[in-house]
């Protein structure tokens, strides 16, 4: 059972939009464009109460390519302050795997971290924390959290002052910010809409 | 619908013992007994791969002392590294209320936050970003973090280094250590038994 669900219309999306972008630009840029564009899918679509913030993200097999989850904010349609797309994904990634860490712990290639998160905006401080736990072994974001402040309202709440650092000194790598213009525009036009901000 | 299930033994537990513990002591203290009380059965009760890490939360209403939510570290058996007790207890009580935060939005009392968490042990960095998000009005810890890390192994992730002025600054106020010694030796009994240290 996967404990955050998503919309009906993600998988459809996915297929006839998602893996067009992937597809259209090469390496992170292409999953970049992916995450940022169902980002916005996820405050257009739907009805209203059903529609989640201006955020998306996915954890992908990086040797292969492949998805093994998506994520989006899920906050204001399942009640739940936790369900940031990072979240979501992280979880929906661990549950299919049936796993509690991403890290594939008995495998004899050296790189015991295959799977990368992207996330469409830096991760506020809840979700970082999350990723020490998740076992990814990189981290690649859109937009910088001082720039999803300003251009949303939201407050992303008590960030480490040296996250990246602290990241990597778990053996976490981190990316970003990777086509932060384009990442940043979503959100801009989610606050032009005037679009419920959730803070605690 | 929960996005985290608790086993059955929890509600049986609170009847027979856990309002017991409430009660036997004043305040704070005795909400703190009962979590630290089930942190220790989260870790003795169900079978091998069932059982949680040593930790619970409880979302109580102060003004009638009311329970709203129970959470239990949930991370090996739902196979999810970010089902820590915090996590089960917050998104528990947002769903039992149907609204994404615990504030009273519309209430004309004063106190619009009138919930409490109480955690068996200092927040790790994720859920130190998650009560950012709750609207819970106070937080109340039993073990200190770098106890914990101590005590268990686990790593407690890149918590801020102000987080109780980072919490106080958004209005939610810090109590704790509360019975720092009872809820060490839970985490000694834990680490004893050679139970499963999940870091990602």
């Amino acid at each position: 059972m996967q404990s955050f669900t998503l919309p009906t219309w993600v998988n459809s999306w996915l297929e006839t939009t998602g893996r067009d972008l992937i597809a259209s630009a090469p390496g992170d840029q292409g999953y970049m464009k992916m995450v940022i564009a169902l980002a916005k899918e996820n405050f257009m679509q739907g009805a209203e109460g059903e529609q989640g913030g201006p955020f998306a993200a996915a954890v992908i097999h990086k040797p292969t390519g492949e998805i093994l989850s998506l994520g989006i904010n899920r906050v204001v349609p399942l009640h739940t302050s936790t369900a940031h797309a990072e979240m979501v994904a992280l979880a929906r990634a661990q549950q299919t795997l049936g796993q509690f860490s991403l890290r594939q712990e008995n495998h004899l290639d050296e790189d015991d971290r295959p799977y990368t998160l992207y996330t469409s905006a830096q991760m506020c401080a809840m979700c970082l924390g999350a990723v020490c736990w998740s076992g990814v072994g990189e981290v690649v974001y859109g937009a910088r959290a001082e720039d999803t402040e300003k251009l949303t309202g939201f407050d992303e709440g008590p960030i480490h002052p040296h996250w990246k650092e602290e990241l990597e000194k778990r053996g976490i790598k981190v990316t970003g910010p990777v086509l932060a213009q384009e990442a940043n525009a979503v959100l801009k036009a989610y606050k032009d809409q005037s679009h419920i901000i959730y803070a605690g």
